[in-house]
């Protein structure tokens, strides 16, 4: 065991804010707000303990009533947020966990940290907690000092304290407790790490908690650089739209480095995670494609499509099959079977005469404004550089046997007339 | 345990070389030695077994008898090297390990393939002994499936199969081994993982040696991909004296990054490693410094300055010092105080007059070849950018009371003549 101080040392805070300090009533918690409330300049900045009573326990309210009684003797503000916890679809533990997480956010405003008192014997369960559950780097890095939470930040000043300064903190200050409630919760994954596993690794390595938080902060380190390493390729090959990156600099860049940033940019898209097939699948068939090649790999409800010098993703839509039609007059919006819409925008009424909508067949021609013969269609969508896959989702709009829209992409004549006129827009929703 | 099938699969072999397989007689290199003869194909690029006699203990011939009638039935030549562990300095493991290392690489001519029977249980161990140690990705990477090795390479093919499966293949193909020598050299922490740490967990998590495999080897990705990253900026950085870097393109990028090459720099001249604080030291007093400052970073044996738009590294040297005076005939070497040498090359005997030598005191003035007034020796230096530490260590050779000629950097009109009359040349070997 360390040394163990009766003072401690807290890890820089992410910002100025106001801190919040969650509190539970144990132990650990306990040492956190009473060392944040013997500090003048934390308190400067305004300091106050959150309780979450879970009511899920008898003890629960005595629990609360401990809890308001040190805040009281520390002069400390208290907010206790009751939770229910919805056990619907996720064990108990998960739940508590979730509906912590969420009385937290509703407390803080924006700006506010919420402090945790998790130690370096918490730090290096989570590392080996990460390797058991197969963990590259970002994994490995286990809890990271600070982070953004909710409106603010979540800080773990004391994530390089060992438990044992916590303990010798709490013997020297005279400190009462509760037998931790959040660690009743504990799961049992943690608490056979905690009971079992460690105590046997730190018989015959006393440091074996030092050097698991060690290692969880080398592969901090280096997870941070790999992350700004991505964000700099990311930036290179980036497009006005996120749904588009540049196939230039990722064929230049590193393969390993471009699976990593090809998953990075579906993650900020919002999509199913990249399978390791389809960032291969990437590789051999839409990076190396010819660039009028229309490759695309699909995994879950996502696509990612080459189409020129760009790769799309998107979330999967179908095409519009050949028969379909449908008649629409304006009046309200039209949902389109792939659960996309088009709607009429700024018009005191619908249309004069109900337009038909179809798919395209191919060979339509179309009357463009300031014209009197027709385009073709085709043509028109190509020079517009429409990607193919957006044609085939395309609705036309027909008045009577004249094509009067293909989408909001392109007007007739005659629409475009109309709709000036009226001071309108058409517009359409992708699904 | 994963499923027990009765043949093996292989990772690819790093070349088409001859393959020496590494076969104490135990259980895991019977299994790999057995599997390799089987083989066809490499069988047909040369298959050998390689059996290290300690000597260590009674039963080592016994161990090496078994081995040798192995083979026989395998119809695979035996090696058997025997070597002497040297003891001192070491533990017995450890000086094993080196014995072992050692024989192997005698054996082995250009371009041979080490086989060694490291199986997945193995990485686990090797996983969490480096996490054990606090290591970052470079180190949880454990060990790789090849790597070069003496003078080839060093082949580990059943680094993803599980020990399981080896048991198993052992029984389907009844199999005789002995009690594993090498395991039972296997030091204590070794064990310990091995038949305490890693069962405990296993009782929870059945696949905790798959998960930290895994681990690894997400880790060795990361670690590759890094090394390139560090081997481009490098080379970005690079100039032709391996001992220089540039400081515009180190400065230009990420200061984690920076860090990892200023380190591998120095690894690679040999010298030894850049401890933390000297990466800090280098951040901030001899990247930023400016151009002109003479900013200094020494450790151990080891200096890294910084001099105009360079960064250089060498082995520390002392200045002469101001008293220093030797008489030099010319005839043999003549050893410095730093440790370096002077010699004239390419004389058929040494200088008519003996030459003093002395350290630099500032004011020195020598005549030039072509010229009859005297120059400042601190203007010709800085003028061939001598830099400054170069400067303390060069020894000048005097000719009666004029300076004849400063290291083999300048040479007066008078050296010049007599040089070029002898068809000779001074040299300075740096200390």
């Amino acid at each position: 065991m360390d040394a163990a101080p009766t003072s401690l040392d807290l890890l820089p805070a992410p910002t100025a804010g106001r801190v919040w300090v969650a509190f539970s009533g144990g132990r650990d918690s306990t040492v956190l707000l009473h060392r944040l409330a013997a500090d003048i300049a934390i308190r400067a900045r305004g300091l106050g303990a959150l309780h979450v009573h879970h009511g899920l326990m008898d003890e629960a309210d005595a629990w609360a009533e401990h809890c308001a009684q040190v805040c009281r003797t520390l002069d400390v503000p208290l907010r206790i947020a009751r939770v229910r916890v919805d056990r619907q679809g996720e064990g108990p533990e998960a739940a508590a966990r979730t509906a912590r997480h969420a009385a937290f956010v509703e407390t803080m405003a924006d700006g506010d940290i919420l402090a945790t008192a998790h130690h370096r014997d918490d730090q290096a369960e989570t590392f080996l907690f990460r390797a058991l559950r197969a963990s590259g780097p970002d994994g490995l890095a286990a809890m990271r000092p600070w982070r953004t939470f909710g409106p603010g930040w979540l800080w773990r000043p004391l994530l390089e304290t060992p438990r044992g300064n916590l303990q010798a903190y709490a013997r020297a200050h005279g400190l009462a407790w509760i037998e931790d409630p959040s660690n009743a919760h504990t799961d049992l994954d943690r608490n056979f790490l905690r009971h079992e596993v460690l105590p046997l690794l730190a018989r015959r390595w006393p440091h074996a908690a030092a050097a698991f938080a060690r290692s969880a902060a080398l592969n901090a380190d280096t997870a941070d650089l790999l992350a700004r390493h991505d964000a700099r390729l990311l930036a290179a090959a980036a497009t006005a739209d996120p749904a588009a990156l540049r196939i230039d600099p990722l064929r230049a860049s590193d393969p390993a480095q471009r699976a990593r940033i090809l998953r990075r940019w579906i993650d900020t898209l919002s999509l199913s995670p990249l399978p390791a097939e389809g960032v291969a699948q990437i590789e051999a068939h839409l990076l190396d494609a010819r660039a009028d090649a229309q490759a695309s790999f699909a995994w879950q409800d996502a696509v990612v499509r080459r189409w020129r010098d760009l790769l799309h993703a998107e979330r999967l839509r179908p095409a519009l099959t050949e028969d379909w039609q449908a008649t629409w007059d304006g009046s309200a919006p039209c949902t389109l079977p792939d659960g996309g819409r088009l709607s009429l925008e700024g018009a005191s009424s619908g249309f004069d005469v109900p337009l038909t909508l179809t798919a395209r067949h191919g060979g339509e021609r179309i009357t463009l404004p300031g014209r009197t013969h027709t385009h073709a269609l085709k043509d028109v969508l190509q020079s517009l550089g429409v990607p193919p896959w957006e044609r085939r989702q395309l609705p036309l709009l027909w008045r009577q046997d004249a094509l009067w829209a293909a989408g909001d992409l392109v007007l007739s004549a005659d629409g475009d007339a109309w709709l000036r006129a009226q001071g309108a827009r058409l517009a359409w929703h992708r699904g």
